[in-house]
């Protein structure tokens, strides 16, 4: 089977979707939407570039749409309004909102008997399946998550608006101690401080003032004041030179016990070059999913935890028993 | 919802198991079967204690058999067999031969109309999830299994059958550089003597030749031949002290791209005190599952491809999303 999909957004994540779908021979790129002139867009597939106000002549011809816009502001308005017109795949990932978030796709998924999969990516993503599968394993136990090393895009935001900063980009890094304390079965209790280290690459604008930078990065509340943080100043060559790439990853750890000294750790880790095209290739496996449980006549709002895996694969059933089981 | 459970075999998984129930506040064990004399048998619970000929008074008393067998010859008769009972729950690991105990499982489920989980464990079980995850998110990719550093029980018992051999206990351990070569990305073929090597820890006969015995375990076809072996030759009161624990693990490995040059490394990792007691956490949690999916109406053989991660968790999904997603 077929899926034929629309992207919505064409930023990294939606870029990223464009790449993804050439490593997967049954997804279909039909069409992608934005919000821009879409003259103006340069894409790079043979998909058809339509404003998002034709969207809905759309409706017919694609099976899912991926929406790939931003959690603060996009997200809560496009992924109900368009679960109206099609199945629909998200990665909202402002985890305190994602209840909110899923009662307004269900409320209209549901009317329109379509399928809206929210809350894909890594974390929120595969990081919470593998929460939710050791926490079901091991009741009895401790749950670590360590982000890292990689480019956190809200905390290279935070630098960018301090006064003369020209650029920054910020790296979120696991303490190794605390990492092997946890695999060491010790169950610690880590403070923020103990668990991540920042460091920060900054471009001064002409003129500015270092030491008054600096001092402002490590005391900002929130982004940097509770970890250890290091500031690099470099020039705005050297950031493009050794720091576009956007890479990320982390771990996910459960220590838990089965009876009295019998201890278990179970462990999963993702070290990714790119953290768009990660994301946008779990979002492509769980249009697939959206695809097959509408055909089989589901709809509503779901999430990781309510997909069996098998529906995330192209193959067979029988396939998958003989050849991954 | 509480399950009210039933163990059929007591060896090692089946007392797994007994421990698992009391880390599960929504568990009941209610019976444990045995087809030796009840009499017999010492259990470290209030479960009832009865034949296994006498089973079938247990159809409406409990609502999933887990079924503690061996998959040589146990549980391709009995998962069959008490599926026209009850729900079923096993742990059938002979790889080559699922496809075959799925269809007679299957089969006998769908007229019974109850569930049969079946190959429930780490490896099949959770390996295998993490393989199909890994699989669907990186089409373009390779994957990697390494077993240890744990006893393996077919290896340990092949050594005992040798003559001259009092008791025997086999270390299979993966290799480290071979672990380090595929998170480093670079894809390498591994044969099977770069990945694992055994360590055999061995107790003699009186009189026996240790030189013999080496010989003809380090040259054992199929099971030696192929890697580095060491063999150490040691007392029986130093193989109890030391090697009586039965603790396993592994990785779970895939590395792919997503486009060129970009690359990401998927890896899950399992380090377990106890083979049998973390076995049977994991049947515990299928078995909720079995149940759950059996009230909503559902019948047949699945595996643990076919069950959404929520069905897992005793847990609410609203629960679920707030402290997990």
């Amino acid at each position: 089977m077929t899926t034929k999909i629309g992207i919505l957004g064409y930023g990294n994540l939606g870029r990223g979707v464009e790449k993804a779908v050439l490593k997967n021979s049954d997804i279909e790129l039909k069409a992608i939407f934005t919000r821009r002139n879409p003259k103006d867009l340069k894409v790079n597939s043979s998909a058809q570039v339509c404003s998002v106000d034709d969207i809905e002549n759309w409706k017919d011809k694609i099976d899912v749409l991926i929406i790939c816009g931003g959690s603060a502001t996009d997200l809560p308005v496009q992924t109900p309004k368009y679960a109206k017109l099609f199945n629909v795949v998200d990665s909202f990932d402002t985890h305190a909102n994602i209840p909110q978030h899923f009662s307004a796709v269900d409320e209209i998924a549901k009317s329109s008997k379509k399928i809206g999969i929210i809350s894909v990516g890594w974390d929120p993503g595969m990081f919470s399946l593998n929460r939710l599968y050791a926490n079901c394993i091991l009741p009895d136990g401790k749950d670590y998550t360590f982000w890292g090393k990689g480019v956190s895009q809200g905390h290279s935001d935070a630098i960018r608006r301090i006064d003369g900063v020209l650029d920054a980009r910020q790296y979120t890094i696991p303490v190794n101690e605390a990492l092997e304390a946890v695999r060491s079965g010790k169950n610690p209790e880590l403070s923020t401080r103990q668990k991540h280290t920042r460091e920060c690459f900054v471009v001064l604008k002409e003129g500015a003032d270092a030491k008054k930078v600096e001092q402002e990065i490590v005391t900002m509340p929130n982004y940097f004041a509770d970890y250890d943080t290091t500031v690099h100043f470099i020039s705005k060559e050297e950031l493009d030179k050794n720091h576009s790439a956007i890479p990320h990853g982390g771990f996910v750890l459960r220590c838990g016990e089965t009876s009295d000294n019998t201890k278990h750790l179970i462990e999963y880790s993702l070290k990714l070059d790119s953290n768009p095209e990660f994301t946008s290739s779990v979002l492509i496996a769980y249009a697939r999913a959206a695809h097959r449980l509408n055909k089989e006549g589901q709809c509503g709002c779901k999430t990781v935890f309510d997909i069996a895996p098998a529906y995330l694969s192209p193959k067979s059933n029988q396939e998958l028993i003989s050849t991954m089981l």
